[in-house]
This record gives structure tokens, C-alpha cells and sequence, in this order.
């Protein structure tokens, strides 16, 4: 699995005041904590309402860039702050995300090509988020005949059917599981499928064990990718059960330590 | 889920002594210690090589029913040891179990008819475990067909598509999560399926972790019932998140207190 590290986000409030003073040593210490406990991917967010957010996220970047050498994931829904992000990236980025919404795809997927970036792409459309993993399906295909069409390879394109949290909507929980088995479904190779994870627990107890318990879930329907707290050891260590119980990563009796 | 707990017997040295013994202290101690946990049935097997075997799953199942009431999965390949057990149940009993071997199958669905009880039905046949999930369900179909020519009920089923433990057979441990969506996909309402969970764990560290990681995996996709230890008390909160993901149970913030 792709663990793309979640706690590089401006929503968090020690991240936005050490953007705002550009305390480099308190971003860099959440890039190589992410890092050492196994994320391949930072994911990248300057937060919500900031005037200056290309230059942040410029900065972030570098920043980060600065201490460890990993893929970025641009977090933003602005433009401007994307192809801050973007260009600033050594390695491969991913940008995070569009929706099947026409105003976005045509933005993002333009964006994508530009810069050779992996996309992850929501189940959203005009309409909202639909209630059924067929039509999360729908809103898919979708997605990637427009990527297509702007010349992005399907490989490129993480399909990400939208976790909602059980607290609101718990019905949508088990749908979700179909989706990532629906949304595999529409190709071969299968699409690839990443979700944020951490949203099924928004506003819970027990948030670590709804977490992991559901991300066992969602590897077992073929899931590739998810944004996560990768300090949470107990969730990384179902991600490395998770792969050997797959078969994806010989199993050893020491796995847990490789 | 239906939680069958695995730990009356007579594989483990202590329950062995204690039915040579006729130790009902013990045995009692087992009982009321998984179904506390959480155990909905309690599997009981008097042990490999037992000259007494009728005798001893007598005083079994009437020295657990002297202390709690709880329905009991008679676990023996033997006729007479499941007679005996059955005979004695006072509750719907589960058969565990019969394979789609024809000698067994002549021997245990005339018995699940005769006493009523549900049976679990593993998918071997004369040439072994198949190595696929497709494999898997035709034997199940044959297994579902015998049962109606002896007049048991399909919904009396519970499909084991046999998991094989990780340290010798880790290409089988995805196979086995799509045999379950195999299984179920036999008919409508689906077929219920079961599994002997800690088999997947035998001789590994790390059991705990593997045992609910592919459980949460498991129930993922549909998976009705498990043979485990109940008084793993972590598994046992993976079966109750995985509960309310799956939206079979009402969500609430306390949900592992209920």
C-alpha cells in the first residue's frame, strides 16, 4: 500500500502557525517523523483561507524537499497554489485532487500532463457525492474518459470513492467497500483506488481503532493508496499484516520489524 | 458476526487433563470466560485419540450447560462423538463439520436433519482443499445440493472455504477473500459462510495482529461467523468496529461498551 502521510496540513493548528512564522525545523521534524515510520508520500496543505498560499506552499515544499527525499502530495483546490506546489517538486508529485466536476477537470487534469503527476481523483460530481458505489462508478468513468481526453495515462489517476464519517453517515461505510470492488472493476489492469482514511473516524471515539479496522477492510477489496496518520503504530502495523495477509510482501515471522 | 469460541477443546494439554479428569470446574470456567467475552455459540472437541470420545462430549456438553445457557457447535469428525453431542444440546447445535467428501456428507446432513442443527460444510472433496476461490464454490455446490436431497434447509449452511495458515500457504490468504465473495455470490439471499479464523496465525508471532487484521478483511466481505478465541480482547473490538462499518449494528460513540 501507498502511505501518503497526513499531518503536513495547515487545518492542523501548530502546522498553520509554524507556516505563518516559517519555523522550517517544525515542518521538517513532521516530514522525517512521516517519513521514518513509513510514509512514501507527504501529502502537502497550507490550510484553509490563506492570502499568501502559493508562496506557503512554495516555501512548504522546499522545506520539506529540504530534509527528506520523498514524493509530495499538493493538497490544495486552488490553481495557483497547485503550480506552486507542483513546480517545486523534485520527484514525482501527486496532485490532490480534482473532482468529476467539469470546472475542475479542466483545470487539473491540464495540470496533471504539465507536470507528469499522479491525480487523485473524487466521485464528485455537480450533483454532490451519490449514496451508491454504482454511481460513484458512473461519476469514475467519467474521470478518466476526460483524462483521457487531456492525454493523462490511467495509470496516472488514483479513483477515490469519498469516506464520509460513520458518525453522519454510517450507512455509506459498507457502500464504500463495494466502490473500491466496483471501481476496480472498470478496467484491466484495475483503476487504482486510494481513499482518506482518517474521515471515517471525524468526530469519534476510538478514532485509531475505526481507522484500521476499516483500512483492513478496504485492502482486502484491493485498495492501493490511502492518506494517513502514519505515526499511529498500531495502524501501520495492520498496513504491514495487511500486505503480507495479501500476499503483496513475503511473509516473514519478523515481518512486523522489516 | 457470530462468534464461536474455540476454547473448549481438547487439543490444548489443560482441557485434555481436565476431561480425563472429569474437571467440570474448569471446563466451566471456559465456558462462562468466552461467552462474558462475547462468545454467541461455544465450539466444543473433546481432543485427537480418545477411546471415551462419546462419553467425554456428554460430560462435556451437559457440564457447559449445567453453567451457561449458550448454543454449542459439536466439533468431531466421528458419528457417534457428534451423536452424543447432539443428543445432549439443549439449544439449536452446529455441526462442525462436514466436507463434500461423500462418505461424509451420507453421514452428517442426515444427522443435521435429524437434530435440526445448523452444519458447517467445508470445501474439501476427495482430492483435497482446491488451490481457487472458483474451485472453492463448485464445491460448495455440491455441498448445498446434498443438503436439500437430505432435506436441510440451504440457510442451515455455513460455507468454510478452510483458511490455511500464512507460514505455509501465503498465496491462499487472498484467494480465501474472494472465495467469500465466491461463496456468497451462489445465491440470493446469499449463502452464510464461516471460517476457523486462527488457523491463519498457526505458527507465527504476531498472532493476535493477523487474526484480526484478516478477520476485519474477511467480514469485509461478508463473512457471517468465526471459530476464534474470544477472550482475545482486541479481536474482540475489531468484530465490534467492524460491526458498526458495516452498518449491522447501531453507531454510537460508545459502541465497544455496549
Amino acid at each position: 500500500m501507498i502511505v501518503i502521510g497526513e499531518r503536513i496540513n495547515g487545518q492542523f493548528p501548530q502546522v498553520s502557525k509554524a507556516i505563518d512564522a516559517r519555523d522550517s525545523k517544525y515542518i521538517q521534524s513532521l516530514a522525517v517523523e512521516q517519513t521514518n515510520a513509513g510514509a512514501h508520500v507527504l501529502d502537502v496543505n497550507t490550510g484553509p483561507g490563506r492570502e499568501d498560499g502559493p508562496a506557503a506552499m512554495e516555501w512548504l515544499v522546499k522545506t520539506i524537499q529540504d530534509i527528506v527525499h520523498v514524493r509530495l502530495s499538493i493538497d490544495s483546490p486552488g490553481l495557483k497554489v497547485q503550480q506552486a506546489g507542483l513546480s517545486s517538486c523534485q520527484l514525482e508529485p501527486i496532485i490532490n485532487s480534482t473532482t468529476a466536476e467539469q470546472k475542475r477537470m479542466e483545470k487539473f487534469f491540464p495540470l496533471a500532463k504539465e507536470f507528469n503527476a499522479e491525480i487523485i481523483c473524487l466521485t464528485i460530481d455537480e450533483k454532490g457525492i451519490p449514496n451508491s458505489a454504482e454511481a460513484r462508478a458512473e461519476i469514475a468513468m467519467v474521470l478518466m474518459a476526460n483524462a483521457m481526453e487531456h492525454g493523462v495515462n490511467p495509470e496516472k489517476l488514483y479513483l477515490d470513492p469519498v469516506v464520509l464519517p460513520i458518525s453522519a453517515a454510517q450507512d455509506q461505510c459498507p457502500i464504500l467497500c463495494d466502490a473500491i470492488t466496483a471501481l476496480r472493476a472498470l478496467n484491466t489492469p484495475p483503476p487504482k483506488t486510494a481513499v482518506g482514511l482518517s474521515n471515517i473516524s471525524s468526530g469519534s471515539e476510538e478514532r485509531s481503532l475505526l481507522n484500521r479496522t476499516y483500512l483492513a477492510m478496504l485492502l482486502g477489496r484491493g485498495l492501493d493508496a490511502a492518506i494517513v496518520d502514519p505515526n499511529d503504530i498500531e495502524l501501520m502495523k495492520v498496513v504491514k499484516a495487511s500486505e503480507v495477509l495479501l500476499n503483496q510482501r513475503l511473509y516473514a515471522h519478523s515481518f512486523l520489524k522489516v
